[in-house]
């Protein structure tokens, strides 16, 4: 049974401001809450419905989580979550200091600047983690981490990528290995030279890369068109030149 | 002003078995409907704020859409549409009859197995519009083309790709061109000879292509692995599969 405190905490946090001061944020779904088992994040309170519970009987003793567990209804799963169909789990669990990543020898370290959208961040992270990419670091104007769509859409890849926002200018100026961006008018991806190491900047669908960071592109790069769209989805576009890269 | 026949007429439109009694379906946003006007979509009728209106009254004139037009507020077209944000257009336009595509000698033609969610619909229409794709054909069991997310998700790409919806064992039966597939056991992508002209099947993110397909399949494909995501989202890898093949 779910009190009415509970369902408080757990509504305010689709909030950034209240993720923030609580330092909590929520996963919904068996998938996310699968991957966010095996990850280091603390669980602070567990909520799912009588028929999850005693299908992961195991996994919830395994991990100490019998008594952070409260059995509600799907109904009530529906009313605390954001996803239209959850009728399982719904995770609290505590967010992590993210740090700013120093580049390895054979890392490809992805940069977002203005990826406002939730889903996109999500799907983004989940295509990250499909070529390997351990690090994604935002502008301070992406779409925040810990908000519930971009955790939903990862598919519980959130819990194996090092997501951490910054002001992009002083991050890249002091890299040395190149540094790639995503434009509309760049070299052919397919002819060009793609390092083992490299920060590759996507900018926004809109807005594209923010011209205070352009000095700082090394290389320019472009998808190339063979037929009339005009643009192509930021996250569709960061998975086709990952997959260009790690070729 | 809307009147409460056309608001009706319109929000019909939302169901599947309205679109086809009526043979009509809508497109929303201004991005959308310019790709519209310039397809040879038939239009029925425009419902556009003043601001639109006045901005694009040559566009109107030319396109003889000046008697269609009806005047409306921004709070009626959120009310008739389907986005959460449309200040400006909606359109009423006649849906087309598709015709099964035979391929042609430098052709890729994408075949869609059980993909139901119209926003995975939509944006694989965007991204085969950008790859030169012109045709794709889809199990009766997919996303219907003429639905308004489909639409929406395309960003204008809907008016120049050509999606027939069609039982796909006796289509690809009778095919003499390679057919791939993507499977998550094939063989890697980044070391397949793809040819020029072939049919590119995908299947649904959560069953995969269906078994009554596999004995049709003359190549199975895999996009690689390089990390601990267990799938792609079918959209994602169809973007990923067509630049393999457009290198």
């Amino acid at each position: 049974m779910l009190s009415k405190n509970q369902l408080k905490l757990i509504k305010s946090l689709e909030q950034k401001k209240q993720r923030k001061k609580q330092g909590l944020f929520i996963v919904q779904g068996e998938k996310n809450v699968a991957e966010l088992l095996r990850s280091d994040f603390v669980i602070e309170q567990v909520f799912a419905t009588s028929t999850y519970i005693n299908k992961n009987n195991t996994l919830l003793s395994t991990h100490q989580l019998v008594p952070l567990c409260t059995e509600v209804s799907s109904d009530e799963l529906k009313k605390m979550g954001t996803l239209l169909s959850n009728n399982s789990v719904l995770v609290v669990a505590k967010c992590k200091t993210a740090t700013l990543p120093t580049i390895a020898s054979q890392e490809l370290i992805l940069v977002l600047d203005q990826v406002g959208d939730p889903g996109n961040l999500g799907t983004i992270i989940r295509v990250a983690d499909w070529y390997g990419v351990k690090n994604i670091v935002c502008s301070p104007d992406c779409a925040d981490f810990y908000n519930p769509k971009v955790i939903a859409a990862s598919m519980g890849s959130f819990a194996r990528i090092n997501v951490s926002h910054t002001p992009l200018v002083e991050y890249l100026a002091i890299q040395e290995k190149p540094i790639f961006g995503a434009y509309l008018e760049g070299s052919n991806l397919h002819q060009c030279a793609l390092p083992k190491s490299a920060f590759i900047v996507m900018g926004s669908e809109s807005h594209g890369i923010s011209d205070e960071l352009e000095h700082l592109i090394s290389d320019k790069i472009t998808i190339p068109n063979f037929g009339a769209a005009e643009s192509l989805n930021v996250a569709m576009a960061t998975g086709i030149i990952l997959d260009n890269f790690k070729r």
